[in-house]
């Protein structure tokens, strides 16, 4: 349906306003909705900034914020051009957003490797990036009304396995100032792209700071803490902001909270044949999506809260061994 | 479809388990769904046990739980017998559950007030119940699972106006001594009834101590407290019940947690209207039902935690009053 105009536009005519669920969207139609005269929260101008990333980097540098040194690679000159003025490792992105666990980012060494992810990635459009010295991977969630009125969650820290997130931790142990510094970025943010709803965040801290990751305009994974984690949840304000009603408080319900993906095994197990075993864990909350399993595929996740990390950590760790059959 | 025997029996072909929603229900029709082999839970005893009130009192009294004195009323010669014994006021009630906002209890204070609801009654099964010296309302909410595990939630004082529920408080302002009676009573009853899913007891805590009022055999107005109140709500833990997966923590998430049910005024105001407004009481967490707005029919609740009773209320009474377009 998101491909057919006419289809579209006859499903707008029935909507007050209109939503996304993710950013892998055909632009043009996008832009043609609005121009019709449809309310899309978010808007064209933010769905732009998190699908295209090139466009991306190209408006937030030019309004002075901290993205990676950046540029087109239409070819190997312009690899090799970046290579010059930044050194080895250079990160190879592709342009627009893929789908969900497709890869669209490699770290090259040297012009060998270069060479053969631009021979295999040769139908997509692809970009350089410079290497950041990655102290920790922060995301902060935000929620916009139209009219710029806006809040943020507790910056969280996402831990990565194999490119994929495997755990969220907020908040984000951090220096408060980092905090800070980190939450008024993605406020910044989001005005300056006009977001209405959720924006999700995506912040590099390295030696030098903090740098711009990705954007997600919509709910994301690292906002699922905030299910059990605050009074409101990142899907109750982000349809608050969708539909301009109030947001809602986004402190933490606690001082820790931990969520846990469950991701598929090797072994191809069931997470919700051992349902039972995970749910005697006590405060651990379980969530699984119904998906089929497989290898890689993110089936579900966990949440915990605790009076600190340690505790809730422990709590969801057990809950996502249990449904993968193991006993911690 | 409840009414149609063949309709019935071919959905439950579909069924693992079926579950119900409300009591009120063609007990020969559930018997008969139980003996063609259809997992029911809760199952006929507990249905029939909340249905039909005198067979409740019968079994119950039998057991020794603390019922009021009651007698069945087929006409004038036994509502005066039972006032003999036990003196007026007499509680006329409705022998099977009724309607939500079917008029179902009756008390009355004379002969002349008793035979006009009887003659104003005439179609309907009546039984008498002795009046009792209210101090609270409380309600207790019980979990059970097949073959007896069970849990339940701090216990709930229930604030009636006219007739209908307006405030629910927890934990119920009473001693602890109380609390544990009423919950050890509940769990009792629970297990007596063979009671799978959520089961809700309400009591009177009387002068001369606690007495049973009514069953429910389902999730509870006085339990959508706990749906931010604690982390496993009435409802899930109605449905983990029902599958005979372990039940989820009843613990307290907060010191004080109060619902108010947003009841429909005269005036006719549709309280979504009104929105915007009580959602800027922070920390109150609205919900409505989506129902027209009727004088007296219930729309939604709204409940708010806190670190006391005082403080919950009035976040809740001040999201209340803004549904109703009211300022506090």
């Amino acid at each position: 349906m998101f491909s057919h105009p006419d289809t579209l536009a006859a499903f707008a005519e029935y909507c007050e306003v209109l939503t996304v669920e993710h950013e892998r969207l055909d632009l043009g139609l996008v832009q043609m909705m609005e121009d019709n005269g449809s309310i899309l929260r978010p808007g064209t101008k933010t769905i732009r900034a998190a699908f295209d990333k090139l466009h991306q980097r190209r408006i937030l540098s030019n309004r002075g914020f901290p993205v990676p040194a950046f540029s087109e690679v239409r070819g190997p000159d312009d690899l090799f051009d970046f290579s010059s003025a930044h050194g080895f490792p250079v990160v190879l992105k592709s342009v627009r957003a893929g789908l969900p666990g497709q890869r669209a980012v490699w770290i090259v060494e040297n012009r060998t490797e270069a060479l053969r992810v631009l021979a295999e990635q040769a139908d997509r459009e692809l970009m350089a990036e410079s290497f950041q010295a990655i102290v920790k991977e922060l995301v902060v969630i935000v929620a916009r009304r139209p009219g710029g009125n806006s809040r943020t969650y507790a910056v969280a820290e996402v831990i990565n396995q194999d490119g994929a997130c495997l755990e969220i931790r907020t908040p984000a142990p951090i220096g408060h100032r980092v905090a800070i510094e980190a939450r008024e970025l993605a406020l910044r943010l989001a005005d300056e792209l006009d977001a209405v709803g959720v924006l999700a965040v995506e912040l590099f801290l390295t030696t030098d700071g903090l740098i711009l990751n990705e954007l997600a305009a919509r709910p994301h994974n690292a906002g699922h803490v905030t299910i059990e984690g605050s009074p409101t949840s990142q899907f109750e304000n982000h349809v608050r902001a969708v539909l301009d009603l109030p947001l809602g408080p986004t402190w933490a319900n606690a001082p820790a909270a931990v969520t846990i993906n469950v991701i598929g095994g090797l072994e191809g197990i069931d997470p919700a044949n051992n349902l039972p075993d995970a749910l005697v864990v006590e405060g651990a909350q379980v969530h699984l999506y119904g998906k089929r399993p497989r290898p890689g595929r993110k089936l579900g996740h966990v949440t915990a809260l605790g009076d600190d990390m340690e505790q809730a950590r422990e709590l969801a760790r057990r809950a996502e061994a249990a449904l993968h059959g193991r006993r911690l």
